[in-house]
């Protein structure tokens, strides 16, 4: 293999900072799908694909799309990527941080005047928070070929539809299928992501090679008890719903406690009426219970559910339990696994092998090809807000890991 | 002493309606100090005072002030009275009824010509709930000479100042010391109030008589854990803001639990940043604690402080509680409770003498004259609520016993 240069950390960060300027509020990191933004971001990463050496050009769906190619023309492609659309408030390397890197790995192999056997292609996707439509990895379903023409109905935030954004960024809402593409064409996708998590920190190490992306369950669960005066009613005659949500808090931290890999979480919860002398007749909370195993999911949902009931029983509170979202959990392929822990071992660094908490286009992705993920390091786990960091350290050693993958990537033997 | 008619269930209950009528929402009953509902309701409550045989006139803090003379001219006063303003998405009962059934008394008195050794005063109340300026018994403060200039100061949610509030009213804020009373001039300050709880229903009683008016402690509470990705913190890692508040909720339930006669009650609770993904990094909660004796209410408080430095500490949860209100029991004199007694036994009903759990103009009155009060018993003891309710019967006997009290009373012996 002819040796490249090393990706520079430098050129990662800066991107990614100039990225992050492209917001829709000046103080604050927010860039939704068919955007404004977008359309600057779109600009950028096109201009950096070309100086790479690709040709790059935008699909029906707004997805950036560089191809570098291979020793042979039309050879099918080892497909890399992330994301560009950031959700509210966010941090400048969620997403970004992927694309850059695969990016800044097709620079060096240019750079290098190195060809591979097969070609190379960047994605840099228009959607995958999911936060102006509420409907998540548009951009990756529509290259997996599972979009779903329904999703063209709904609306934002102002009401305007899909279809009509779609149209007035200049994409056709009825050509959308020819982002798809044909898995004869797609040897395998790779993706490098910020962790989103504190365990590569904790174990001191700068990246990590992800085993699934794992699947969450997602219910809202409504309380209704009796409203009531805080001073006037007695505590044995009280139906109290934030007391009873409270109870159910706690049983659903106590349950996902009990097995490792399991976690549970409140997030949203609503009191109404929501007075300091009132006491609360109304609850809505939301759960989001996530494991790699899909039986260990649905058996702590299941044994979740059944303790809401058991503690709303016993306090008679009436409770209304919805299920949102079931999501199975995506495994990192394998053969994926070890290239890619290959090229972390080959750069004298712990292997050291975690599933994805965070969701992912490569639950999209794995429709049309096996999928494997390679995860850096970040501050204090913090993702989703303006704290997120990495240093420009780790931005050289995974590019750098991940450009190893690449070069040294052999397709499995037997297609999927 | 000359019999007078019989007061009207009926006319009390249909002009409880026609307040209730008067709201800033279509659907539900909301009046808050200084808005133009409250002077709509002024001049309907002004035109009852008059065709009941009193002069009226608005105060210097906007009460309504009415006078029936007794039988020498400039007598001191019996002043009775409840408020006119209310929560939101009320009842019609909470303090109107006292405020309407005073005027329905007075006006039993004079259709049957009878004037008393002394004179009647009857006040509506601008401001007992505080849900405007967020400080409460702006109106009963004013006429027992405690009220704060600082409050004026105090702006509502539109960010309108109080002292501006009072001149768009036509109120002049440097003159409401003109709305404190002379305690010469006062005999008693006596309120007929919904119970707004549970009891009287329970023991099957249309009345009781009043105590004390018990205290309150009230705390807010801001605890700071580590927002964080639902996906990707372990459960042993995570400082979550909402599962300790969860803790402290059923803390404080505990412990007030444990008493009779101790409530405490988490009415408010706001989680940030509160997304179904995201583990809730800031809580604030309100604590509200009552009991009628001030040592156990304060001792419950302090265990109930502890108790949640305990469980923040454990869960590595910054907290910080503020006290944002102490208040002690009002009691009600015993001469003026054993008065409303005699009226209760003279109406050949069985005398119920209970706490009041909720806060009253009297809390401020006492600094004036002594109080009594008579409760009056509420469907469900649901109270703040649309669905508070009385029966036309026990609107008729309540006042029936108030009636009696008014023409039976003798002042205390020896002056406050």
């Amino acid at each position: 293999m002819t040796p490249v240069g090393l990706p520079s950390g430098t050129r990662i960060v800066e991107r990614c900072d100039a990225l992050a300027r492209l917001s829709e509020a000046p103080g604050a990191l927010t860039r939704v799908y068919l955007s404004k933004e977008q359309r600057a971001v779109d600009d950028l990463v096109l201009a950096w694909m070309q100086e790479a050496g690709m040709s790059a050009h935008l699909d029906a769906i707004g997805n950036v799309v560089g191809r570098y190619e291979g020793a042979t023309p039309a050879a099918p492609c080892l497909m890399l990527g992330s994301h560009l659309d950031t959700v509210r408030d966010a941090g400048r390397f969620d997403g970004m941080l992927g694309v850059v890197s695969a990016i800044e790995c097709v620079h060096m192999l240019n750079a290098g005047g190195l060809r591979l056997p097969h070609a190379i292609e960047v994605l840099g996707f228009a959607d995958e928070e999911g936060v102006r439509f509420g409907a998540t990895l548009l951009g990756s379903r529509a290259v997996a070929g599972t979009f779903d023409s329904k999703v063209l109905d709904l609306a934002d935030a102002n009401g305007i539809v899909l279809r009509d954004a779609l149209e007035r960024f200049g994409l056709d809402p009825d050509r959308i299928g020819a982002a798809a593409r044909p898995a004869k064409d797609v040897l395998a996708y790779a993706e490098l992501h910020i962790e989103q998590g504190p365990v590569l920190e904790a174990a001191g190490l700068p990246v990590g090679v992800v085993t699934a992306i794992i699947g969450a369950n997602r219910l809202t669960v409504d309380l209704a008890g009796m409203a009531g005066h805080a001073g006037t009613v007695p505590m044995n005659l009280r139906r109290d719903a934030l007391a009873a949500a409270a109870e159910c808090v706690l049983a659903l931290e106590a349950r996902c406690t009990r097995e490792p890999d399991l976690v549970g979480t409140v997030g949203r919860l609503d009191v109404a009426p929501g007075a300091i002398n009132v006491i609360p007749g109304h609850v809505r909370f939301t759960i989001d219970i996530r494991a790699p195993g899909d039986e260990a999911r649905d058996g702590a949902t299941a044994d979740v559910v059944t303790a809401i009931m058991s503690i709303c029983a016993t306090r008679n509170v009436k409770v209304d339990i919805r299920p949102m979202h079931v999501g199975k959990t995506t495994r990192c392929a394998p053969w994926l696994q070890q290239q890619i822990a290959d090229a972390v071992a080959a750069e004298a660094l712990t292997v050291h092998r975690l599933p994805s908490g965070a969701g992912h286009d490569g639950m999209a992705m794995v429709d049309l090809a096996d999928v494997g993920m390679l995860f850096v390091r970040c501050k204090g786990g913090i993702s989703h807000n303006p704290l997120e960091s990495i240093t420009v350290e780790d931005a050289a050693v995974s590019a750098s890991v991940f450009l190893r993958f690449i070069e040294n990537f052999k397709p499995r033997p037997m297609p999927k």
